[in-house]
């Protein structure tokens, strides 16, 4: 298909497709002449992929790295999530106090050296923003977030498919970073409806 | 204190101190002449919740309503933490399809119908992410996450402060908003830990 096809394919403006492939984010269509090119489903494909990455906040670099870890995917699979994580994470802030981000991994029964530090920052950066916005997490709430964290999180690995590289970076990155906005959105929900339980039901 | 003062105090600009009063997200200081005006402790406590606010992703009008709860709180803690979910929820899409949201409210057991239709609509522009993405959640991961999730708010809401309306609603909106980073934060380092176990530890 031409550009214009593959942009009503998608629903993805011509101009943005040409910026990705500028970026290197999208590869070049089969050239059919000097100013011509074809595009097939694999391109469709890919631009799903941008436009869901883009959507859940992905910059376009870390797309980028995210889409190479794609096209040349490591053999280990903790090696394609430390990967799939730095590409999708924040850079490490220079001042934040680390301790309270080690202790919490440490009474999950883990070595803090075992994740990337990029993972402990994230930790460490949330809670400095708790912490300076005047909000302290009880203690029975922290240990139900890590109990209830490590079963799902427990789930989800169980679930990577490992039988190839390609497929499990693609689940890594896609599971990481798309499924984020659904666990607040479900938190959000269950928050309303057992508070319903035990005050009385929400006017809507 | 005067306002170059308050500024030291908090490490906001007074530029943008002078922003949230004209917004009306910080109350007035206490007059002094027709050009000064002095303020104190609570207004040092309101700057701080209103960068904390700003940091977790709140604009100024949602954080504007959150402030007003806060003011004039409501009585019953379903209704603050309705409010509050609205306040930081984005507006509902006219074109989301809200049938797999409800389904999934329904394997937890409730009716869809005791919560927010904003925050139904959360969850349906979730899913409607994955899905445009490419990725679907396994039955089991999906599982793991309504249990988990649950888990979870039980604890939160069990430790809601019933005492005062204005603690309550303190507690829901900083609670929703702050808390989200680090359970993301808190599932990305579970992931790669879990991983590391599973698979070999990643290089760090």
């Amino acid at each position: 298909m031409r550009i214009s096809e593959l942009s009503a394919e998608t629903g993805v403006p011509v101009a943005t497709i040409k910026y990705y492939l500028r970026e290197r984010l999208l590869p070049e269509g089969e050239r059919t002449s000097a100013t011509q090119a074809v595009y097939g489903a694999a391109h469709v494909e890919r631009l799903r992929l941008i436009r869901a990455l883009v959507d859940a906040g992905v910059g376009i670099a870390a797309a980028r790295q995210v889409i190479e870890a794609l096209d040349d995917p490591p053999e280990n699979p903790s090696h394609l999530l430390g990967m799939a994580h730095a590409a999708v994470s924040p850079p490490i802030d220079g001042d934040l106090d680390l301790a309270a981000a080690q202790a919490l991994i440490r009474r999950w029964g883990w070595d803090p050296n075992g994740c990337g530090p990029q993972q402990i920052a994230g930790v460490a950066r949330a809670l400095d923003g708790i912490e300076r916005g005047g909000f302290a997490v009880p203690e029975t709430t922290m240990t139900a977030y890590l109990a209830g964290i490590r079963q799902m999180v427990e789930a989800e690995i169980d679930a990577i498919p490992t039988a190839s590289a390609g497929d499990a970076v693609r689940y890594v990155v896609l599971g990481t970073v798309l499924v984020e906005p659904l666990l607040l959105a479900l938190r959000r929900v269950a928050e309303e409806l057992v508070s319903g339980e035990r005050f009385g039901a929400i006017d809507t």
